[in-house]
């Protein structure tokens, strides 16, 4: 290339998933040539995010306060408590669903070939929340993998050492999806738990 | 979202090419999850590629200097003169091809509607250089779109003003390309401009 910081940009644009090389090139080019503003302006928000943003100390989203703006808003329902893996599930469940309860974000999944488990995943944390006795009802969203269902699995003994009730997203046939396509684990899973018309 | 912060990130990422609201969320969780490091790296990158590149003088090219490397190279030969549309254009010839000339960079191509004309492609700045008397062969490397065709027909004129020889990249089926789906346009230009075994 005519210009190493070209190259160094192009480099450190890989950083971003699903980025190759090919791409990082495409967007080098394209901010240097139509939108240098824009790339100004990310650059600045990149290195303010990575400074700033942390963690909140209730729930563990991310956060640039100590406690995040779900946890301390006096709106939201403290007596429910949905429990997600990342901050991306927790993203969607409130975009998609009217939840207006609270959140608890684990950062992660029992994994104990990863070296994570209750510790990693802030369950101490958790416990000492469900303590406090605000908690009525534990919402259970973790993924429907066999690592998320094993959390899962923990999660809900906590919630009955705690005396809250404990409750977990229903498996079944996705809205939309044709019974052929669908796969025999979820059929399996929807036809054994059918439900009254 | 519970960090404003995490907003501000999502958005200036969506300056990038190809990516909407559900790409930036993922990469902005991305680096805040697994990259940070990574994502300072970019922001600094950023920030000093678009405060420190700009065009080289001779060629156009994005360049850290006034004179960008391959301008200023002594092992290319400085009589063959490759012109290409954008800098993306001069990086693939010079991967794919064993090209060891010089370039000049158009920074676009003909488009009166748009108010690009030949002040815009610095024509001016390549009827200098080829008074220069050093350039033998122009290579015209424009896209073989309509106005890249148009921009090809005024550099030949350019060309031939200044008693230099023009060369234009040859078109034809791709290499692999089957005929049966191969457009009528290309096939045609093909058969026309067939050669001798």
């Amino acid at each position: 290339m005519s210009s190493p910081l070209l190259n160094e940009l192009i480099d450190a644009l890989r950083c971003l998933p699903g980025v190759g090389a090919k791409t990082a090139q495409r967007m080098a080019f394209h901010v240097l040539e139509r939108d240098r503003a824009g790339a100004r302006r990310l650059a600045e928000k990149l290195a303010s995010a990575m400074e700033r943003i942390g963690n909140c100390t209730r729930c563990r989203t991310f956060s640039d306060t100590p406690v995040c703006t779900v946890c301390s808003s006096s709106t939201r329902d403290p007596q429910t408590l949905c429990i997600v893996e990342t901050p991306a599930d927790q993203l969607a469940i409130d975009q998609a669903t009217g939840f207006r309860g609270r959140y608890f974000v684990l950062l992660g999944r029992l994994s104990p070939l990863d070296g994570i488990g209750p510790q990693e995943l802030g369950l101490d944390l958790l416990a000492n929340r469900l303590a406090e006795g605000e908690v009525r009802e534990l919402i259970i969203a973790t993924n429907a993998t066999v690592e998320g269902e094993a959390t899962a699995h923990l999660l809900a003994q906590i919630a009955r050492q705690s005396g809250v009730r404990a409750t977990r997203l229903a498996h079944g046939v996705p809205l939309g999806g044709e019974l052929e396509f669908v796969d025999r684990g979820t059929l399996a899973h929807a036809f054994g738990g059918r439900q009254d018309l």
